[in-house]
């Protein structure tokens, strides 16, 4: 799917009329507005001059302290001196591969992976290798046999590209025991790893794993972080943590690229952090996100045909589903949007055609009543295309595919016992 | 100069003893707190939920009008569809180099040229070719004899680069009879220009000059322009304008890059345009910047040897002083930072070693008292390697260097006769 058509969905989907489970949006109408108010008084009162200034390319020491202290609630320590406060996560994936490729070079990602890499990586004209996923993440064997694979080509690449946990878009976890063995791959061959942790905070049940960073101590696994999930994406601040080498040709590209990360910014998450227990807040988008991912599970069981499979993610923003193989996803957005129904097509989380029967749907964006309407809707449309191809090929609602070794196929054990209900 | 030193020195300079006269900071204490207060106040109160939240990558619909209205009190129409709002000026730069550029080709820039443009040429591989300057801004007659030769060798640049007005770092404009040329040129030969204008409305003295955009009326000028210099650089936030299919592409590298630019500083502008005059605010600061441009003139007169020569800008933040070939100005630096003092080397304007007797000077950042230390303290250095230089060379004081031909050599008619007083 290219970028164009990317932009074209969401420019329909600020349509009012229009339920969009396509975007990847925090619901930040649930932040109170009295603590901004609060936090910008204190600016004003005792730091506006810093605050319209320049800062430092690599961010405020103050708001670095404040990162640290986010990387320990998931079980990191950092000295803040490693990192460089950034314009939010997304550019800390175009700064590393920036600072990492030329073209031509590898980077290796998930299948499917984050569809707002997939034109940075086109942009630096890397060639990417997708790693098939399934209810553990990503297949760290196959990986293995990827990078044999490569070895004997005499490629090497240069970064994994990963999102551990609650992964955008299959929103499936990478189990402890791949965690400890791609960590293990990392320093036996010498390859940096980027760890994209956007959602790890936003967990709905069971116990955290350890980041790949926690495992690896920064050796070889570079650390993105944002605030744009646990706080807001309006602010544009993420964070990179890397080693000194590294680091440091991030920081000139940085320099490049926008002098240095909105001090607005810096100071109103520092303020808040002083002020409000922002873990507080955390738990109350977890309450909330947990109860939407659950209508769409629920909703999803009971509007989509039985032919379809679909991911049901332990945190984060994302159910990936996966319909019958006939399906083009594509087709059916431009079908669901005469419907007032948006999602993402499954092949923008891919670079060679993959993935053109799945679909990613947000269920953090939308309260309960629009998720299950959406759903519905989307569910009518699939249903009408089963139907239609039943009725073309004349294998009318036998249609039941056999379990499908493709990697966008990823259905987990518990959603599998939900949709048997 | 290496981007590595340009880091080294910005680090030295946030110590509070140092005089900075190097960094290119607006004096943000001249903003009223209030007005930033109420400003917050009516968000928290109107639009917290929206200012959090991700907004569309080429900007908030409000925002841009808010731009049109800026461009509009420099004598420029501009449709807001046709411009993307951007994570400062500097955003604009690397993004239309990273749109237009592919390793080798050719981009034409003023010599000197802005030195935060000269790791983002680099960054992309561009061959860079700097045209000189005099008193009346770039040579236009030197930039038609290169596009000849570079015709000759079937060369095409990709566009031009130039600070019309109040040039960073020459602190020179562009006559009114250059810019026609420019613009005709640019016509004939079907070349894009990127204007960047960040300094124009900070004017000292006489009228304005049309931008490039004006006269052009944006068939091939593309438009930078910034908050930076004119309400804040801390909120990260310029614009750019340009033809349809470069804006399309532009928008593309955006995405990849950072999404958006942040919705809380779209919506502080917004709410600020709303409430205060910020035309005002702006006559606040010219008046505050044209007292300190004259104390540096002033000071120059006072402590630099009469071998030097200056420019003396009607507007924006610098000067560039010229020295005797012999200093080194990079050398003199490490000597003066020992004085607790910076300004920027003339190197790090230029991209094939030229400038290094150059220096370029802020007077924005500094009150009228510091001004006139730093510029004693850089004096009694030059000073010191002038009388250095005589004593190893028996020229004792004779020192007086014939008009040279050399591109960053710009003195202006007018700090001559200041010079000769």
């Amino acid at each position: 799917m290219k970028s164009s058509a990317m932009r074209d969905l969401m420019a329909v989907t600020v349509r009012p009329e229009v339920i969009s489970l396509a975007g990847g949006l925090p619901d930040t109408s649930t932040f109170p507005p009295d603590t901004f108010a609060a936090v910008a008084q204190r600016i004003a009162a005792e730091s506006c001059a810093k605050a319209l200034q320049y800062g430092p390319t690599e961010g405020l020491p103050e708001t670095r302290e404040c990162i640290a202290e986010v990387m320990a609630a998931e079980g990191m320590r950092v000295d803040p001196e490693d990192m460089i406060v950034t314009t939010g996560g997304q550019q800390v994936i175009d700064l590393v591969t920036k600072t990492l490729i030329d073209p031509g070079d590898v980077v290796i990602a998930e299948g499917p992976t984050y569809p707002g890499a997939v034109p940075v990586f086109c942009a630096y004209q890397a060639e990417v290798v997708q790693i098939e996923m399934d209810a553990a993440g990503m297949r760290v064997d196959l990986l293995e046999e990827t990078l044999e694979r490569l070895d004997r080509e005499g490629r090497r690449p240069k970064f994994i590209y990963t999102v551990p946990t609650f992964q955008n878009p299959a929103g499936v976890t990478m189990s402890l025991a791949r965690r400890r063995r791609l960590v293990e791959v990392a320093r036996e061959r010498e390859l940096l790893v980027l760890e994209d942790n956007p959602y790890g905070l936003l967990r709905y049940e069971g116990d955290a794993l350890p980041p790949l960073y926690a495992l690896d101590g920064g050796l070889y696994v570079m650390y993105l972080g944002t605030f744009s999930k646990i706080l807001s994406p309006g602010i544009r601040m993420g964070w990179v943590v890397a080693p000194p080498p590294v680091l440091e040709k991030i920081n000139l590209g940085k320099q490049g690229t926008d002098l240095c990360t909105s001090t607005l910014s810096q100071l109103m998450v520092q303020a808040y952090f002083e002020r409000a227990p922002w873990r507080d807040y955390v738990d109350s988008l977890t309450e909330i996100y947990r109860d939407r991912r659950d209508a769409m599970l629920d909703a999803l069981a009971d509007h989509f045909p039985r032919q379809a499979e679909w991911t049901r993610p332990g945190g984060g923003l994302f159910i990936w589903a996966t319909l019958p193989d006939f399906i083009d996803t594509t087709d059916l957005l431009a079908r669901a949007l005469r419907d007032n129904v948006a999602f993402v097509p499954g092949s923008a989380a891919f670079l060679d055609g993959r993935g053109h029967s799945s679909m990613r749907l947000n269920f953090s964006a939308s309260d309960g009543e629009s998720i299950r309407e959406g759903i519905r809707r989307i569910g009518e449309v699939v249903t009408e295309q089963v139907n239609l191809y039943g009725t073309i090929t004349g294998e009318h609602q036998a249609v039941t595919p056999p379990p499908s070794a493709e990697v966008v196929h990823i259905p987990t054990p518990a959603q599998r016992s939900r949709r048997a209900r």
